[in-house]
């Protein structure tokens, strides 16, 4: 009935090699005829369409002599979503209104949202009809406690039916996660190995770092290819029982990784997408039997008892809701574990303990047997009380270290993880004892000094709580790629010196 | 004490002719050594550094042969905030935290925050320290009325000593602001050339659309130049006593229009950041009497009395600490004011009700009377009752016409407002009785089909809530600059049928 003017002639595709991570630009000349005909502007969302593919990108208007007249330039993320070839043709238009934002609105003046709701957030999302500013929107009303058990449930929902799931057609998979907060406490990798050379099913994905220095994916990278395609990571299971994988590559909750590279921006907790994001990753994997490690500390992310019970209770009612069988173990969360912080040097302390090797640090060691244990209590492979004992056993038996090897070499071979050439002691001062060590202090040292995009970058802590520490003894060394980044970390260490606390007096 | 690395060679700065409108970009080659010693990847945050001037952008790596080793390029918005001149040299390094952004995430939680909070948060904002998401989880942390009456003042405050103020040296200026919803509700043109032809000072900024298809500075800039600075609009006050200009030149509350920016992308209606605005930029100016016109209706922004009564008991409690005289008038917002919905045509309406011709719209013509009667009788310059009539005498005399030429002379002349060349008018198909009208979706198709960015664009609508329409009567008529939009608006209008609802029956 209404007037439908011509299609406008195609524009032809420039492969401009821009990198904007996830966010797809396109450029455009000022005088192009469809900014015109159709109204856009700088910035102004954009629908493209070749005559196999749509995707909504971002506008970038170029008034220089970066395009000739008829061409569209791509940044590197909308060329590849978009499956390009140079000189394709592409047309543009106006996207629709993205309905599902009236229930992001909704949220923000605090109604609860139904299944529908967030599924209709979530598609948008994972389809790219969010811009970035959309997305920090929907985390930011959801975050703190802004989400009841229901809708954690409906959101944990939408969040696997929006990506792949796994059914490895057997009764029982386990798995398990760290909430985290705690740096260096990397006992996955060690807890995988015990777990699978017990003949538990175990496929392990990982996240890399949200807000730490390095996540297990981060770590595992310095010791093996982590990024598997689902076929790969069947492969590797069926052979060995487990694996250890990067989740990203295999499109289980791909909301969860958009909505983790916002998050991560912000830096804003979010009980409700913290339990989401765990539980639609470990379903989504197939996952039967998790088991929930909270460490509980002053400088933790959760950091009192009655805090980690609130948590607990919630991870709880939403597993029931969802089927999944799970247990919750809190754990002392007061001070780091082990003694790398960083990619590579949490993977070095890994090793030690895995080879069961004297210099290995104890602490992570006995964590490792702990969450092992507990999980082998969880699902009865032993009796109540003995699971930590037993893991033991497995682990300096050698079969662990058996294990591993055989997963890494599975997955593409075992590496030497990489040395940072740039390093910082710092010593100490005046005798005494160590009284108290900021966790969120020592993580923001590591991040400074370039963990996790450098996995060699860290640091080295060498003491622990109640230790007595002598005049020039090193508490800790940071390690750099490079001479910014390490005089980035040393500045930070200079201006806080509630990093590690020393009490001065009597031995 | 620590390492201290040499400072890099310069980069050449070449400026790409990008526009990425508020966001400042920068662009480096993947080899460039500072990304590598500085760690720098992808959509990293960086300060950019010239001998005279720094600034924060975001970083885009370029992989193709757009930039030569040692260059670096910038968009529009990064090359005019750091003034530079093509070769300038240019250094990189890390920018400090943002510690600001532990009050925003504070706010997510719940938590109240006083004015040195606010004040941070702002400070950083106009720094341009926020990157777009760390604004967007501002105004959503800030959301619906989650900001009380001491947050807003602290806010307001903020946002005030982030820019400039006015001082007029008169005990006596007055100001006015309608909290909007209602389309083609552009009394203030009108009210201003009322009371300034009554001796009184007024000197009117008045921003851009944030949600609507028209701010009275976009209707004002088809008639004359509303881009005045603070010197130019002194002097067109001292010369008329009032002028009408676009306030977003003059850096008065500078952070709002960063704000709005990214509300306007959210949608997210905020109780306290509306109050905030409104006052910031009413004090900024000078403003020592001010009235707040709000309309209530069904589909306006304020939807109830109740809810009216609230904003307007808030807007009376920050006004008070604040130490500004303000009055507040509900109006009835249940239907759009006016033909015109969109700049030129609402600048239309504006100059036939301001001329007395015979086809002015006789409602807005009644409002900008009602307004500027109620600011009569809020300062004591006529008898309480009386206001409404002496406008009326005072517009109906032509001096209020009078005023409105001088002064748009005095801002640089008297314009005749474009015209659209593509039209659809939506015709009546059945007889009978206009029951609904629904603003929302009026302003929706307005602005689909290019208001305000194409000023002629927008909608004429010929029909009042209770009027008999005929079979083959002309509801509406779009007006559009391109084919794509109107076509993108017709689409909509097909797509709602609730937009005007008809009662059919008995005459």
């Amino acid at each position: 009935m209404h007037f439908t003017p011509e299609r406008m002639p195609p524009l032809t595709a420039i492969r401009l090699g821009i990198d904007t991570r996830q966010e797809p630009v396109i450029y455009l000349r000022a005088d192009s005829p469809v900014c015109r005909s159709e109204g856009f502007s700088a910035m102004s969302r954009v629908l493209v369409s070749t005559d196999q593919q749509h995707a909504i990108a971002t506008l970038n208007i170029v008034t220089g002599e970066l395009l000739q007249t008829g061409q569209i330039g791509f940044s590197e993320s909308a060329w590849q979503r978009l499956h390009l070839s140079i000189g394709d043709s592409v047309w543009l238009s106006h996207p629709k209104p993205v309905q599902s934002l009236s229930h992001v609105r909704a949220k923000v003046y605090g109604h609860q949202l139904d299944e529908m709701a967030f599924q209709s957030i979530i598609n948008d999302i994972v389809d790219g009809r969010y811009a970035d500013v959309h997305v920090a929107a929907f985390v930011t009303a959801c975050g703190d406690n802004h989400l009841n058990d229901d809708e954690i449930t409906a959101l944990t929902h939408a969040m696997i039916k929006a990506g792949s799931v796994i059914n490895w057609k057997t009764p029982m998979v386990i798995d398990k996660h760290c909430v985290g907060g705690l740096p260096g406490n990397r006992t996955t990798p060690i807890v995988v190995s015990i777990l699978a050379s017990c003949g538990l099913i175990m496929p392990k994905t990982s996240s890399r770092a949200i807000t730490s220095p390095a996540g297990t994916a981060d770590t595992m990278e310095t010791l093996t290819n982590v990024s598997l395609s689902l076929d790969e990571m069947r492969h590797v299971v069926k052979q060995e029982g487990a694996c250890l994988a990067w989740g990203g590559a295999m499109r289980l909750s791909p909301a969860d990784d958009l909505l983790i590279q916002v998050e991560r921006a912000l830096d804003i907790d979010s009980e409700g997408q913290l339990i989401a994001s765990v539980l639609s990753k470990k379903l989504a994997a197939g996952a039967t039997h998790v088991l929930i490690d909270i460490p509980v500390g002053p400088t933790a992310k959760v950091r009192t008892a009655e805090a980690a019970e609130l948590l607990a209770n919630s991870f709880r009612s939403v597993a029931k809701k969802l089927g999944l069988a799970i247990d919750i173990l809190l754990t002392d969360g007061s001070q780091p574990v082990g003694r790398g912080i960083g990619p590579a040097l949490e993977a070095r302390d890994i090793l030690a303990v895995l080879k069961n090797q004297e210099t290995a640090p104890a602490d992570l060691k006995d964590r490792a047997c702990l969450v092992a244990g507990a999980m082998l209590e969880m699902i009865n492979q032993c009796p109540a009380g003995k699971g930590h004992l037993k893991a033991k056993e497995v682990l300096e038996s050698g079969l662990a270290w058996e294990k591993f090897t055989a997963i890494c070499q599975a997955q593409g071979g075992l590496f030497k993880p990489p040395v940072a050439p740039y390093r910082y002691s710092m010593v100490c001062h005046t005798p005494g004892i160590v009284q108290h060590i900021d966790n969120r202090q020592l993580s923001q040292v590591a991040k400074l000094a370039g963990a996790p995009a450098d996995p060699e970058a860290g640091l080295e802590i060498f003491v622990k709580l109640g230790q007595r520490v002598e005049a020039n003894d090193i508490l800790l060394t940071i390690h750099a790629a490079n001479a910014g980044e390490l005089n980035y970390a040393v500045d930070f260490l200079e201006d806080h010196h509630t990093l590690i606390t020393i009490a001065q007096g009597e031995d």
